[in-house]
């Protein structure tokens, strides 16, 4: 249902996205035939596609070619979905998206190399692109983006961590690779500087309302809606915006605990998620991520308007509010 | 000894490689202090930088730019060390020329990211060029190499295997970046159409000659020169040249097995490289190699005479005899 609207949104862009998908499907077509099964798994496993819409909006504030804008689109959500693999490696994942994870499916080994093969995928398809700017920001974006994942573990299952600490990771994890789409997007199609730097801006700060949002999802959807059990993020031994607040409310140290030793039962699970839901600390979360989408809606109040700026806000708009 | 023979033969290019490891620390130097030392202790275990003399030497051979050939140099190490970490992840080896591997002194995780981080250093340097060409052909070289990986996974502890996968395996793994090396330093010095092919085939069967060289010195060198124990590839489950020989012999079956499947005693190691060293296999794949390398100077006879290409010679030569 809440897919469906996304994809109402995406309605004029149609075009577009699928030709996006289909090169993204040509561009894992590998003769290996792990490689081939573990990438086509990730693909159709789906997500929100929300790189390559971001990559095409901003690109219609320039000289919009189809042909830069998927090469540009195509390399982002490969890196994304690299960065996913290695990611469940990390967190240990067998299921995203209610699909079983390449580290489950094979195991870490196939899993790191998956994702290393599907990096060069990427740097393949921006290969192409003759901007200088343009292999220097992504490549910039990817540092950015290791380090984050490095610091990631480092913070794993540690309870002395700070606000700054979750927004610093949350930035390096989502709204870095959102912001670089929209600048990327807004590069490749000749936007002026100006408009170029608000839509990076835009991009950041609708990452970082985006992130809150998932963070917060981890506990009030379904394990059914999030296709992995909820509560994950705090399985994983990841504090995130919501649980950072109670983290030191006596009644949940023994959740927090539990959580984070592995020891947690299932039922103790249903009553960590009761306290969590009732203890105020979503709604505060969910403030957090309004004041985000404002600001990333600000900057989008004086870029020319027309379809683009109008399916940027809308889009936003859903990504702050919505239930999956 | 014989490093110090290899430093002699790049003596003349002394300055250009002490540029090269400078910028090579400068650029792992992270503000992660798990990243930095994780790297450093990569790069301070040294290896031959045979990919950066190649870069400088190809270089010469058109109009010669510090400051490019450094760029590429630096991007091409960084990608070797990459995937060397990657490498002990897939080998689960604790030790690689006599120091602790990454994924041994933190784990796997932590070896992941810091490939993947040391990946992306390496785009950052790369980004800088501003030829199409070259960024295009790094991009196919990584993913040809990250097949390769996949195929080495696919092939491990298989004992049906050909001399043809052999040596498909040994490209992917080793030649394809000595002869993008080659190419790509050509590449940005514009160096004519005819010369760049002509050193990306010498830097294609230089690679392969060492490669194999590489295998027979896992089985003819001592645990103390390789920095990690003799006849490691077999123990990884990994068939080269010399063991595919014989791999079908009737006598050296039990240790193939108790290779592969983790049996084997230290006694029966000694036992199993003695018998592979009498077994004439070194000696036959050390023809297979020369043959290699004689075709790689082959490349070369047509091209100016100069310093670059004496050296060129002298280093394929050492490659192709070394005894580390």
């Amino acid at each position: 249902m809440e897919k469906l609207k996304l994809m109402s949104l995406y309605a004029d862009f149609r075009k577009d996205l699928a030709f996006i998908e289909r090169e993204l499907e040509q561009s894992v077509d590998s003769s290996s035939p792990i490689i081939r099964q573990a990438s086509l798994l990730l693909l159709r496993a789906g997500g929100k596609r929300i790189r390559p819409i971001f990559v095409i909006l901003s690109s219609k504030f320039g000289d919009y070619s189809m042909e830069k804008v998927a090469k540009v689109a195509v390399s982002l959500e490969l890196i994304h979905m690299a960065s996913l693999v290695h990611d469940d490696v990390i967190d240990d994942s067998d299921k995203r998206r209610g699909f079983k994870t390449v580290k489950a499916k094979w195991d870490n080994r196939i899993a790191m190399y998956t994702g290393d093969y599907i990096f060069s995928r990427a740097l393949m398809s921006i290969g192409e692109i003759e901007i200088r700017e343009v292999h220097q920001l992504l490549a910039e974006t990817m540092l950015e983006i290791c380090k984050g994942e490095i610091i990631q573990i480092d913070f794993q299952k540690k309870v002395d961590q700070t606000f700054r600490d979750y927004l610093r990771r949350i930035k390096r994890k989502t709204a870095l690779l959102l912001s670089s789409s929209c600048e990327l997007g807004a590069l490749v199609s000749n936007a002026s500087p100006d408009v170029v730097r608000k839509l990076q801006r835009f991009g950041y700060f609708a990452g970082m309302a985006f992130q809150i949002v998932d963070d917060i999802l981890d506990i009030t959807s379904t394990d059914e809606k999030l296709g992995k059990p909820a509560g994950s993020d705090l399985l994983n031994g990841h504090l995130t915006l919501p649980t950072l607040y109670i983290k030191d409310e006596k009644e949940f140290q023994p959740f927090l605990q539990r959580s984070f030793d592995g020891t947690l039962t299932e039922e103790e699970r249903a009553e960590m998620i009761k306290y969590i839901r009732k203890s105020g600390a979503i709604e505060r979360a969910q403030r957090v991520s309004d004041l985000y989408l404002k600001k990333a809606i600000d900057e989008l109040e004086s870029l020319p308007e027309g379809e683009a700026k109008s399916a940027l806000l809308k889009i936003a708009e859903f990504l702050g509010k919505r239930k999956y």
